[in-house]
Protein backbone atom coordinates (compact mmCIF):
# COMPACT_ATOMS: atom_id res chain seq x y z
CA UNK A 1 0.00 0.00 0.00
CA UNK A 2 1.71 3.26 -1.31
CA UNK A 3 0.36 5.20 1.99
CA UNK A 4 2.70 2.91 4.13
CA UNK A 5 6.00 3.61 1.73
CA UNK A 6 7.28 4.99 5.33
CA UNK A 7 7.15 1.87 7.29
CA UNK A 8 9.99 0.79 5.25
CA UNK A 9 12.44 1.15 7.28
CA UNK A 10 11.22 -1.59 9.84
CA UNK A 11 13.36 -4.52 10.34
CA UNK A 12 11.15 -7.90 9.40
CA UNK A 13 13.69 -10.69 11.18
CA UNK A 14 14.21 -13.82 8.39
CA UNK A 15 10.34 -15.02 9.02
CA UNK A 16 9.42 -11.79 7.79
CA UNK A 17 7.73 -11.01 11.39
CA UNK A 18 8.11 -8.46 14.36
CA UNK A 19 7.35 -8.19 17.68
CA UNK A 20 4.24 -6.00 18.25
CA UNK A 21 3.75 -5.10 22.47
CA UNK A 22 -0.05 -4.28 23.01
CA UNK A 23 -0.70 -1.72 25.61
CA UNK A 24 -3.77 -0.45 27.29
CA UNK A 25 -4.14 3.19 26.41
CA UNK A 26 -5.74 4.03 29.64
CA UNK A 27 -3.75 1.95 32.33
CA UNK A 28 -0.65 1.74 30.34
CA UNK A 29 -0.84 -2.11 31.18
CA UNK A 30 0.73 -4.43 29.38
CA UNK A 31 -1.90 -6.72 27.59
CA UNK A 32 -0.56 -9.34 25.15
CA UNK A 33 3.04 -9.72 23.18
CA UNK A 34 2.41 -11.03 19.53
CA UNK A 35 3.97 -10.96 15.82
CA UNK A 36 2.89 -9.00 12.92
CA UNK A 37 4.25 -9.19 9.42
CA UNK A 38 3.88 -6.63 7.18
CA UNK A 39 0.59 -7.47 5.72
CA UNK A 40 -0.85 -7.42 9.57
CA UNK A 41 1.00 -4.33 10.56
CA UNK A 42 -0.57 -2.71 7.20
CA UNK A 43 -4.06 -4.20 7.97
CA UNK A 44 -3.68 -2.98 11.66
CA UNK A 45 -2.69 0.78 10.43
CA UNK A 46 -5.68 0.80 8.02
CA UNK A 47 -8.53 -0.55 9.95
CA UNK A 48 -7.20 0.43 13.30
CA UNK A 49 -8.15 -2.60 14.47
CA UNK A 50 -4.84 -4.69 16.05
CA UNK A 51 -4.60 -7.48 13.16
CA UNK A 52 -1.35 -9.99 14.05
CA UNK A 53 -0.10 -12.87 12.46
CA UNK A 54 -0.39 -16.27 13.71
CA UNK A 55 2.31 -18.81 14.37
CA UNK A 56 0.32 -21.47 14.64
CA UNK A 57 -2.02 -21.27 12.14
CA UNK A 58 -0.31 -19.55 9.97
CA UNK A 59 -2.31 -16.62 8.86
CA UNK A 60 -3.39 -13.27 9.72
CA UNK A 61 -5.47 -13.07 13.15
CA UNK A 62 -7.85 -10.07 13.84
CA UNK A 63 -7.65 -9.96 17.77
CA UNK A 64 -11.15 -10.83 18.82
CA UNK A 65 -12.49 -12.06 16.09
CA UNK A 66 -14.11 -14.85 17.53
CA UNK A 67 -14.42 -13.80 21.47
CA UNK A 68 -15.28 -9.69 20.89
CA UNK A 69 -12.18 -8.70 22.36
CA UNK A 70 -11.04 -6.69 19.60
CA UNK A 71 -8.65 -3.66 20.08
CA UNK A 72 -8.83 -0.17 18.64
CA UNK A 73 -5.60 1.31 17.99
CA UNK A 74 -5.22 4.45 19.87
CA UNK A 75 -0.91 5.24 18.88
CA UNK A 76 1.67 3.32 17.45
CA UNK A 77 5.48 3.68 18.42
CA UNK A 78 8.35 2.40 16.82
CA UNK A 79 11.60 1.41 18.71
CA UNK A 80 14.99 2.89 18.27
CA UNK A 81 16.45 -0.18 16.34
CA UNK A 82 12.97 -0.47 14.17
CA UNK A 83 12.20 -3.77 14.78
CA UNK A 84 9.88 -4.02 17.65
CA UNK A 85 6.55 -2.16 17.44
CA UNK A 86 4.34 -0.83 20.32
CA UNK A 87 0.91 -0.45 20.28
CA UNK A 88 -1.85 1.45 22.93
CA UNK A 89 -5.06 0.56 22.01
CA UNK A 90 -7.98 0.72 23.84
CA UNK A 91 -9.44 -3.26 24.67
CA UNK A 92 -13.04 -3.38 23.53
CA UNK A 93 -15.48 -6.19 24.02
CA UNK A 94 -15.50 -7.90 28.05
CA UNK A 95 -12.32 -5.72 28.41
CA UNK A 96 -10.02 -9.21 27.88
CA UNK A 97 -7.26 -9.60 25.89
CA UNK A 98 -6.36 -13.05 27.03
CA UNK A 99 -7.86 -15.82 26.01
CA UNK A 100 -7.07 -17.82 29.60
CA UNK A 101 -10.05 -14.66 30.39
CA UNK A 102 -7.81 -12.50 32.10
CA UNK A 103 -7.38 -8.67 30.89
CA UNK A 104 -4.23 -9.27 30.56
CA UNK A 105 -2.07 -11.76 29.36
CA UNK A 106 0.78 -11.54 32.16
CA UNK A 107 -1.99 -12.13 34.77
CA UNK A 108 0.87 -14.34 36.87
CA UNK A 109 3.75 -13.12 38.89
CA UNK A 110 7.36 -14.73 39.20
CA UNK A 111 8.86 -14.57 42.59
CA UNK A 112 12.53 -13.63 42.18
CA UNK A 113 13.48 -15.55 44.87
CA UNK A 114 12.60 -18.62 44.11
CA UNK A 115 11.09 -18.11 40.54
CA UNK A 116 7.50 -19.60 42.00
CA UNK A 117 4.02 -18.30 39.92
CA UNK A 118 0.83 -16.49 41.73
CA UNK A 119 -2.23 -15.44 39.78
CA UNK A 120 -1.93 -11.45 40.55
CA UNK A 121 -5.66 -10.94 38.70
CA UNK A 122 -9.07 -12.14 38.18
CA UNK A 123 -10.60 -13.45 35.43
CA UNK A 124 -12.80 -11.63 33.60
CA UNK A 125 -14.58 -14.16 31.53
CA UNK A 126 -14.80 -17.92 31.46
CA UNK A 127 -13.05 -19.30 28.56
CA UNK A 128 -15.38 -22.04 27.75
CA UNK A 129 -18.02 -19.73 27.65
CA UNK A 130 -16.47 -17.68 24.89
CA UNK A 131 -14.28 -20.00 22.71
CA UNK A 132 -16.86 -22.83 22.03
CA UNK A 133 -15.96 -26.21 21.21
CA UNK B 1 20.40 -22.91 39.73
CA UNK B 2 18.16 -24.91 42.15
CA UNK B 3 15.90 -22.10 43.24
CA UNK B 4 15.02 -21.59 39.63
CA UNK B 5 13.56 -24.73 38.71
CA UNK B 6 10.03 -23.57 38.81
CA UNK B 7 10.86 -21.66 36.05
CA UNK B 8 11.30 -24.64 33.85
CA UNK B 9 7.62 -23.95 32.58
CA UNK B 10 9.28 -21.24 30.27
CA UNK B 11 9.16 -21.94 26.56
CA UNK B 12 12.65 -20.81 25.64
CA UNK B 13 12.47 -20.57 21.66
CA UNK B 14 14.63 -22.64 19.41
CA UNK B 15 17.66 -20.16 19.78
CA UNK B 16 17.78 -20.29 23.75
CA UNK B 17 15.90 -16.97 23.88
CA UNK B 18 12.69 -15.25 24.91
CA UNK B 19 11.49 -12.07 24.41
CA UNK B 20 11.67 -9.44 27.94
CA UNK B 21 9.13 -6.56 28.01
CA UNK B 22 10.96 -3.93 30.32
CA UNK B 23 8.34 -1.35 31.76
CA UNK B 24 9.05 1.10 34.29
CA UNK B 25 7.50 0.74 37.78
CA UNK B 26 6.60 3.80 38.38
CA UNK B 27 5.21 5.46 35.26
CA UNK B 28 4.04 2.24 33.13
CA UNK B 29 5.89 3.42 30.18
CA UNK B 30 7.79 0.70 28.08
CA UNK B 31 11.25 1.12 28.31
CA UNK B 32 12.97 -1.20 26.05
CA UNK B 33 12.64 -4.55 24.50
CA UNK B 34 15.06 -7.18 24.40
CA UNK B 35 16.14 -11.08 24.72
CA UNK B 36 16.82 -13.08 27.52
CA UNK B 37 18.74 -17.14 27.56
CA UNK B 38 18.19 -18.64 30.46
CA UNK B 39 21.66 -17.88 32.12
CA UNK B 40 20.51 -14.25 31.93
CA UNK B 41 16.93 -14.74 33.60
CA UNK B 42 18.51 -16.48 36.29
CA UNK B 43 21.45 -13.66 36.81
CA UNK B 44 18.66 -11.16 36.30
CA UNK B 45 16.80 -13.04 39.12
CA UNK B 46 19.28 -13.79 41.14
CA UNK B 47 21.05 -9.91 41.02
CA UNK B 48 17.82 -8.28 40.70
CA UNK B 49 19.52 -6.06 37.76
CA UNK B 50 18.50 -6.86 34.34
CA UNK B 51 20.60 -8.70 32.41
CA UNK B 52 19.66 -9.58 29.21
CA UNK B 53 21.20 -11.88 26.14
CA UNK B 54 23.04 -9.55 23.16
CA UNK B 55 21.84 -11.22 20.18
CA UNK B 56 24.53 -9.14 17.93
CA UNK B 57 27.54 -9.61 20.58
CA UNK B 58 26.53 -13.27 21.98
CA UNK B 59 26.89 -12.45 25.20
CA UNK B 60 25.11 -11.86 28.40
CA UNK B 61 24.55 -8.27 28.68
CA UNK B 62 23.85 -6.19 32.23
CA UNK B 63 21.84 -3.44 30.78
CA UNK B 64 23.88 -0.34 31.73
CA UNK B 65 27.21 -1.56 32.13
CA UNK B 66 28.90 1.11 30.41
CA UNK B 67 26.40 3.59 30.55
CA UNK B 68 25.76 3.46 34.17
CA UNK B 69 21.62 3.25 33.45
CA UNK B 70 21.19 -0.29 35.52
CA UNK B 71 17.37 -1.51 35.31
CA UNK B 72 16.68 -2.51 39.11
CA UNK B 73 14.03 -5.21 38.99
CA UNK B 74 10.58 -4.43 41.14
CA UNK B 75 7.93 -7.36 39.69
CA UNK B 76 8.51 -10.27 36.89
CA UNK B 77 5.57 -11.28 35.33
CA UNK B 78 4.98 -14.29 32.87
CA UNK B 79 1.93 -14.39 30.07
CA UNK B 80 -0.22 -17.16 29.50
CA UNK B 81 1.88 -19.09 27.12
CA UNK B 82 4.86 -19.11 29.34
CA UNK B 83 7.23 -17.71 26.43
CA UNK B 84 7.29 -14.18 26.98
CA UNK B 85 8.35 -12.17 30.49
CA UNK B 86 7.70 -8.62 31.91
CA UNK B 87 9.89 -6.92 34.49
CA UNK B 88 9.34 -3.51 36.22
CA UNK B 89 11.72 -1.92 36.75
CA UNK B 90 13.60 1.45 38.43
CA UNK B 91 15.59 2.86 35.74
CA UNK B 92 18.93 4.24 37.18
CA UNK B 93 21.90 6.39 36.24
CA UNK B 94 20.16 8.89 34.01
CA UNK B 95 17.02 7.99 34.03
CA UNK B 96 17.78 6.62 30.48
CA UNK B 97 17.14 3.23 28.88
CA UNK B 98 17.72 3.51 25.24
CA UNK B 99 21.51 3.86 23.48
CA UNK B 100 20.24 6.74 21.74
CA UNK B 101 19.52 9.31 25.02
CA UNK B 102 16.20 8.69 25.07
CA UNK B 103 14.55 7.43 28.19
CA UNK B 104 12.29 4.66 26.27
CA UNK B 105 13.34 3.25 23.11
CA UNK B 106 9.92 3.81 21.77
CA UNK B 107 10.58 7.46 21.31
CA UNK B 108 9.11 7.81 18.01
CA UNK B 109 5.77 7.45 17.32
CA UNK B 110 4.07 6.60 13.69
CA UNK B 111 1.60 8.43 12.52
CA UNK B 112 -1.44 5.52 11.36
CA UNK B 113 -2.44 7.61 8.08
CA UNK B 114 0.92 7.37 6.13
CA UNK B 115 3.27 6.07 8.22
CA UNK B 116 5.90 8.80 9.05
CA UNK B 117 7.32 8.68 12.82
CA UNK B 118 7.69 11.88 14.30
CA UNK B 119 9.89 11.97 17.97
CA UNK B 120 7.70 12.28 21.12
CA UNK B 121 10.55 12.69 23.32
CA UNK B 122 13.39 14.75 24.61
CA UNK B 123 16.74 13.49 24.81
CA UNK B 124 17.94 12.81 28.53
CA UNK B 125 21.78 12.02 27.45
CA UNK B 126 24.15 12.75 23.88
CA UNK B 127 25.39 9.40 23.06
CA UNK B 128 28.26 10.60 22.04
CA UNK B 129 29.69 12.18 26.10
CA UNK B 130 28.68 8.61 27.39
CA UNK B 131 29.66 5.84 25.42
CA UNK B 132 33.14 7.15 24.59
CA UNK B 133 34.72 5.98 21.06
Amino acid sequence: MEQFLNINTIKFDKNGLVPAITQDAETGDILMFAWMNRESLEKTLETRVMTYWSRSRGKLWVKGESSGNTQEVRKVFIDCDEDVILFKVDQKGMQASCHKGYRSCFYREIDPDDGTYSVIAEKVFDPDDVYKK
